[in-house]
């Protein structure tokens, strides 16, 4: 048996920690490392795994980032026949990749070509993502230590700004998510009383019109004598188009429309406001992971090393919540055709109305240990009276 | 004995525990608490504090963000009159404030204006700073954390964008700092080997040529596949001016370098450019705050407690480094105005020339227990192939 794996997608904290649980649950047979993503199967940039490289594997599984490179790239089909080509050169039977929804989608394609190049091959996917759109699994390795990032740093910037409200106004964070507001609305995870930020969470997932957010915005900041504003990358204001923070080669990464609404509230409100992306240590910070995140990463890959043992196909490794009190997961897989249907998975709108309900379903995932902050926050008098005279207007 | 303590400029992650440590050391003797900075000195904005609020305090003192609420303030002649007279209104001797050098500047100047007046008011100052720039100090609580977090940050954003050299070829990081390269430099603090970033860093002490760091940027990108390089809030390049952030009523912050280095690198490499702002969390981010940090801030509350009870007056306690193996640090204090006429203090040139030293500083400051990453990182044939040519060109 001969197994070629990769890594695909942006990175996670924990995406090392499923590359290293694979090749060592993997066992007999002979492994080869994909380096930078699908581009390294394309252009035959693939070792046979030695001792030595597995032991670097392993010893660099808690390290953000991922291991043998990853990537973004785009299969058409020329590309697609250079790489089966090179996976038939090295007699690969069986292409596991970790990734999200591009990767699982290239996957299902890549068996299809294969098939009907009179190639054998298997595949076999092992989830990963930040941004929870993937479909067919409760949840995917990666989002977890995210969102708890996310909660935490929200968290600590309200308090923050909520100390200078002489000097800045309205803080906006935005987080990740692409289309799906999965972290974006995890920012409030830790919050305790309607005093405390986030006090507007913007999601992808609906529409909204840019005087409404102006209204809210000026209510929250008249009552607490500032506010916290979420937005995630995707949100699109009076159904204009998503805001890209750079182009070059021709390639786009959402990206700042936290600079935009900065620009509208102080033009609108007078406000200092600022703008700040939570940026890429959501993907990377490791001081923050979740444990059962870490646990998770390296028990998709352990079940992937079975699957591929196994003889298994044109499956993806998913995550499967128990109906138990305590937090519980299953294993199993779910078949790529699905996830390839499925798309992208949004916030449903049972959670998008009900955040309790959301962070209900969080408390496994990112760790009962955090912490809110005690209340009440101490207020000066003067602060009192002013936010009694504005609930009076 | 009456005492007003209050807290002003940016918060940092463990400024609450130095106001703890005051209140809980300061006896015995009544305190009154200053809200939102000087500006709650001009406003009278200013309560007794009871038994309840001490216990608030306290019970936030793990808290970030400044809990009395703090701010910017310009005390021009007319508001400094107003200070005083609230002062003498409530009987206070004793003005307390926990902050940095435009902080300190005030309270050195509202004595002299006291004195002037023929008021008796003895000020004493409790340092505080995430940029580091305070004088008669080895440093200030608040800097610890911040460097620890923006270590941590940097090493595991490396990792992140190594993996991707396909897609983003270089990550610009921003860090705060003002005029004061301490902060920027702490981000190579875990860096391990010439091919882990950060690989520029780029200081407000220094003059910079964008033509330079356009050749030392693309030898790095070619060397390695991609480049990390950290600037801080307050480089120029090309002696050009500094780049502010937002400006609204007037006020502006530092901020947004990295982006307009990002845009100058995509057009004359052409290559994918990310730049970002390490933000906010560099002051208030508390699961990564330095174990030494939390200490100290309340060592300067407690000396500050002891300053007061002693009846010094024009003082501003201080943390001076033992010249011991072991990192330990002796506390005294230091007159106002030699913090004042110190003005800002920036990076020396023995740390800009041999970083090593200001790691070696650094050490007891954000913890020994920061770990770098093992080497040395897996790596395609492909790539090393590449690395020789561009070697050999």
């Amino acid at each position: 048996m001969k197994v070629a794996i990769g890594q695909a997608g942006g990175p996670t904290a924990v995406v090392n920690r499923s590359l290293a649980a694979f090749i060592s649950n993997f066992n007999p047979g002979e492994i080869m490392l994909v380096f930078n993503g699908y581009s390294g199967l394309a252009e035959d940039d693939l070792i046979v795994m030695k001792e030595a490289d597995k032991e670097r594997i392993i010893s660099h599984s808690h390290v953000p980032g991922a291991m043998l490179g990853s990537g973004r790239y785009h299969f058409n089909e020329e590309r697609m026949e250079r790489a089966v080509n090179n996976l038939k050169k090295h007699d690969i039977d069986t292409l596991v990749f970790i990734g999200g929804n591009g990767t699982m989608a290239a996957l299902y394609r890549i068996s299809k070509f294969a098939k009907a190049k009179g190639m054998d091959l298997n595949v076999v996917g092992i989830p990963k993502t930040v941004d929870n759109d993937l479909c067919g699994t409760d949840h995917a390795p990666g989002f977890a230590s995210a969102a708890r990032y996310v909660a935490m740093s929200v968290r600590d910037s309200d308090r923050d700004v909520s100390s200078m409200k002489n000097f800045e106004q309205v803080r906006i964070l935005e987080t990740m998510g692409r289309n799906a507001g999965w972290l974006a609305l995890a920012s409030g995870y830790l919050k305790n009383t309607a005093e405390e930020g986030p006090h507007h969470i913007y999601l992808p997932e609906r529409n909204y019109c840019l005087n409404d957010v102006l209204i809210n915005v000026e209510r929250t900041w008249k009552e607490y004598g500032y506010a916290t504003v979420v937005v995630s990358e995707g949100v699109k204001f009076d159904e204009d188009h998503q805001v890209q923070h750079s182009v070059s080669n021709g390639r786009t990464v959402l990206g700042g429309i936290s600079r935009s609404l900065e620009v509208f509230l102080q033009e609108n409100l007078g406000v200092m406001a600022r703008g700040e992306l939570l940026g890429m240590n959501q993907r990377s910070f490791t001081s923050a992971v979740s444990r059962s995140d870490c646990v998770e990463a390296e028990d998709v890959g352990i079940y992937a090393a079975k699957l591929v043992r196994s003889g298994v196909s044109g499956e993806m490794v998913r995550l499967l919540r128990k109906d138990t009190v305590e937090y519980e997961v299953d294993i199993s897989s779910v078949s790529l055709l699905d996830v390839y249907n499925g798309g992208e998975r949004l916030l449903t709108s049972q959670f998008i109305d009900h955040p309790d309900r959301y962070y209900r379903w969080l408390d496994g995932l990112i760790g009962d240990d955090l912490k809110t902050y005690p209340e009440p926050w101490l207020r000066s008098s003067k602060y009192e009276e002013k936010r009694k005279y504005h609930n009076r207007q």
